[in-house]
């Protein structure tokens, strides 16, 4: 798609665990520091693979709306049982469950987002809760000019009114907000909502035991290397 | 109060019109420039007299969950017929009632606030929109780590469920929030959820024709010329 057909573009809102943040790596780190003898990287996919599940609970109607700190609260009770974890206290788990709100970012995001945000306003479409999201953006120093989350809409994404929601927020049209995230099924949920899409190559995602097929899919905007390379796209 | 009983506060909340920009002066600005033969003085006060009682049908239930950029238009269409201005087409009209989007900040606003966040986590706690605070943010320079707005809880302040959502989108006591405001009315429904207060003198919140009693109210936490002033009896 060549760059005039992006110039009525105002807004990227980004997906944040695995596009801006790198959560395996972080989670991973933060559990062999633990020594609680059980492999960061194995643990940290344990939890991550409870997150769909839960906020399938939630959308169904199972579980009233619920924010995301207290469904990984409820996985991390889990994962400590299955891996036979039980020598933490409640205050270490309280602190444990918040290491998703001091993930790193990868390397290129602080760079990439202060670029765009240059042109663009920026800002998050996360389903993360909005504590979450400001302590990591303080954490990470991520220059979001909105933090929005699942936690405004009331639903989580891939639910329409989360991405119709970002365009509703800046009472801009659909067409003039892009989503940029490194999960295929994130984009087309926007995209079927008449976003722009862009995609973000994140192959380590899992870390390096499950490295990520990044291939383009034709439907999307853009696909891009990093938020580095997405700025630089988009002329910034 | 001594510095030591303020030791566990950890946000600093911020109403946003009076406290932080200068709407008066902003409004009153654009409608000069306008010409419309209506004094931007006279006119920026008849808009915002319009503020109280429109927020007022929404709490009452007269209307459904409306956010303040609808709000202002409601209050502008009538503030135009008042003053017989009858010369502005429909897209002329849309981007004055957006000039809420681009208030000035006080003199003092992005440095007192730079201070603040250097040891605190700093938020807005305004009734106006996400859109509306975002775009002024980026318009102003304000360096929030977090927009929160009314339209967040879908409750207009003094409602309870503001001020405590502070708290609960934290995870913290109210205590350990302070709501910073130039409006006794605003820091006294704060002061009812539990949160700390801080009381702005901004004198000239009206205008030159309209200069505000800025008394010290003995049941605010603190009692500050400034927001830079905040900063530093907060020693940031």
């Amino acid at each position: 798609m060549s760059l005039e057909n992006l110039s009525n573009i105002k807004i990227i809102a980004f997906d944040v665990f695995g596009t801006v943040v790198d959560w395996h790596g972080s989670v991973a780190k933060e559990i062999d520091r633990l020594n609680l003898g059980v492999s960061g990287n194995e643990f940290a996919l344990a939890w991550r693979a409870g997150y769909e599940p839960a906020m399938q609970r939630v959308m169904s109607g199972e579980l009233g709306w619920t924010v995301l700190d207290d469904l990984h609260r409820l996985i991390l009770d889990d994962v400590l049982i299955q891996y036979d974890v039980t020598n933490l206290t409640g205050q270490q788990k309280r602190h444990l469950n918040k290491i998703w709100h001091r993930l790193d970012a990868w390397p290129d995001s602080v760079e990439g987002l202060t670029r765009l945000k240059s042109r663009y306003k920026i800002c998050s479409l996360s389903n993360g809760n909005l504590g979450l999201l400001a302590n990591m953006a303080k954490y990470a120093g991520l220059p979001w000019d909105c933090i929005l989350s699942a936690e405004v809409f009331k639903k989580y994404k891939p639910d329409p009114d989360t991405y119709l929601g970002v365009a509703k927020v800046f009472d801009v049209a659909p067409d003039e907000v892009m989503l940029a995230a490194a999960h295929h099924s994130d984009l087309a949920g926007a995209r079927g909502c008449g976003l722009r899409t862009a995609y973000i190559e994140r192959p380590m995602e899992y870390g390096p035991t499950r490295v990520k097929d990044v291939s383009p899919n034709p439907e999307n905007t853009l696909h891009a290397k990093s938020i580095i390379h997405l700025a630089t796209l988009l002329q910034c």
